[in-house]
């Protein structure tokens, strides 16, 4: 499933810059799938082909592949490539049997079953068995590049947040903290929470980013430090614990976040601990936003904190740290033997503490009435 | 200064239980004291050995010691071993030179200042040197007694509140959250949020503690996990994210830390991230109070935010995690080589969002009003 990313390197990266998706379908193999091992980053810049549903599962349960939308387009082409392998005779039986297996990989983010949904239905209208094959690869390349401009416009969108608070202080830095990694490596492209950052970046308005490490599992450290690097947006990482102080000081303009699910009145599941820095953002009068695709918003539900599933996970992201030791990739136990732990993978941020929600379709203040107006087909 | 703690395996600790104090003088040499190498818990019990107040800054700022009342009570100590030490002709000046040395080792902590300007005043009361030295070693002792027994009865007077949350709900076990190690390992012995903690436990009331990892150094993880497990207290670990999940689902009773410095008006300011907590604890109306010695107090300041020193430490800490590896102590790199880092020890937690303050002296409100009641000697 692996590969060294020598060729890639030389492929797809210039002059040590990310450029490009973060997964995308092989030129001259349309069974084939490749996307970053992200377990790897930012030590490794290895590259995991996926050639099966099975894989592409695999990937999301195992995190090579993370971040709502990313898991999403993966299992947008996790049913292309069902539906590549499968026999005529068994294609509906292996594209159901794909479909459930992706959408159960992990519970919270809602792009999953969304897109799942999406490239299921377009199989269906399919007459033969070439058809829905047809109608599947259709639907996945769709919804991945849909996926991918949906960031660019949440870029363009919430690009004003920042224009407005470079103007209240002119010349110098404006201050976003994020947490997690709602960047590039999240998404198909450009990244949620990213998004207006690079694209301020990309206009000349100079921007600097506190990068939440985001423990258990240090999406920020590893992940949101390296695509920032890649892309010279100055950055700086600090440990969870700090942003409250950061924000009591005045060093912190504007909190951009993405989210794994959103309701319709605009409570949003993100990573663990972006209530406590929504909490410090509302303390302290500064503006936080959820940045978001459709894919993410699931209308269906109304409070988050009592409705939107939170995903328990191993024990052993909080006992040990892995990262990079003496002579390659090493983890450390930093408790005693036998800890009992809890390990929520999200938690629910009130609608209450949301300044408002960026999304392709526009920004929404975190309420109903606002969030149906962008999306007038919600049932 | 370090050595193997085999003997003091034997002599102090019995049934894998820590008793006893964490600091103390040797018996036979009274040259000599006593800690334990608080950097390799909870993967290996060492004793440092302090023969001078060079060693004694030397522990404080290598955080071989840490915690506000334990600081302390080494500068204490220290003070007696620079006495020691001296030459007759050059007790003033060698007293002199290690009071600045230690005041100067880390600079949030009240308790450090407090106390070597009341040894200093006890030896400025001395008339020959031997006099003078008599002085230091009954100020010095008398001080970490007393600082042990402002600790036992910040836990008879937290009880209640520990006490309180059980009656709500009868034989479910009361939960306390608390944040970096404001346990034994922080103080002379009892801890000062764990003091009530292991009162109720010896008590039989049924308590449960969410240990927060607390990053940058774990000292939650490595060090409230290791003391809670040696006094077979029921805890669970989680990484400083969780806390206010865990509140949002009713599963905090109250939150109790320690603190490093307070001011007149009750702000608090303590391990960075305890901000966050207590916003969490605010905003779901669950009971956050913070528990401190007189020592911690300072009465000269008033805002907390603005006016209490912040420490700023290495960039390596939050850059790099130090565990227990495959054979031994290891560490492993997190983020990109290069990666740009600010590492802010403490954060202050303003007196509106804090329930109250156990003192040795009882429990106050945080405001000004309250504190002087507990505390009519302040100027």
């Amino acid at each position: 499933m692996f590969k060294r990313a020598a060729l890639w390197h030389e492929g797809v990266m210039s002059a040590n810059r990310l450029a490009g998706p973060s997964i995308w379908l092989d030129p001259q193999d349309s069974g084939l799938v490749w996307t970053i091992d992200q377990r790897r980053l930012p030590h490794e810049v290895r590259l995991a082909a996926l050639r099966t549903a099975a894989e592409a599962a695999e990937a999301i349960c195992t995190m090579v592949v993370r971040g709502a939308p990313l898991i999403g387009a993966t299992a947008a082409y996790g049913l292309h490539l069902a539906a590549v392998r499968a026999d005529d005779r068994a294609l509906d039986r292996d594209l159901r049997g794909a479909a459930a297996m992706l959408v159960s990989t992990r519970p919270t983010a809602k792009d999953l079953e969304w897109t799942v949904a999406r490239v299921m239905a377009r199989a269906a209208e399919g007459t033969t068995p070439e058809d829905k094959r047809r109608r599947v690869l259709e639907a996945a390349t769709r919804l991945v590049e849909a996926s991918a401009e949906a960031c660019r416009r949440i870029g363009e969108h919430g690009l004003p947040l920042l224009e407005a608070a470079a103007q209240r202080h002119p010349g110098q830095p404006v201050n976003v903290l994020t947490h997690c990694n709602a960047g590039r490596l999240a998404c198909v492209d450009h990244g949620t929470a990213t998004a207006p950052i690079y694209l301020a970046h990309a206009r000349g308005i100079p921007v600097h980013v506190w990068v939440d490490e985001t423990r258990p599992r240090n999406q920020g450290a590893a992940l949101t430090a390296w695509e920032l690097g890649q892309c010279r947006v100055p950055h700086t990482l600090v440990v969870d614990n700090a942003g409250g102080h950061l924000m009591q000081h005045g060093r912190v303009d504007l909190v951009l976040v993405g989210a794994d699910r959103i309701t319709r009145r605009g409570d949003a599941a993100n990573k663990i601990g972006t209530y406590l820095k929504a909490l410090a953002a509302f303390d302290n009068g500064i503006p936080f936003y959820v940045c978001a695709p459709e894919s993410t918003f699931d209308p269906a539900l109304a409070d988050g904190v009592t409705e939107i599933p939170i995903e328990e996970r191993d024990a052993d992201e909080v006992t040990h740290v892995a990262g990079w030791g003496e002579g390659g990739p090493s983890r450390v136990r930093i408790c005693p033997e036998g800890t009992r732990v809890a390990n929520y993978g999200f938690d629910v941020t009130p609608a209450r503490l949301i300044t408002g929600i960026v999304t392709e379709r526009g920004v929404a203040r975190a309420d109903e009435a606002s969030l149906r107006a962008l999306f007038p087909e919600w049932p």
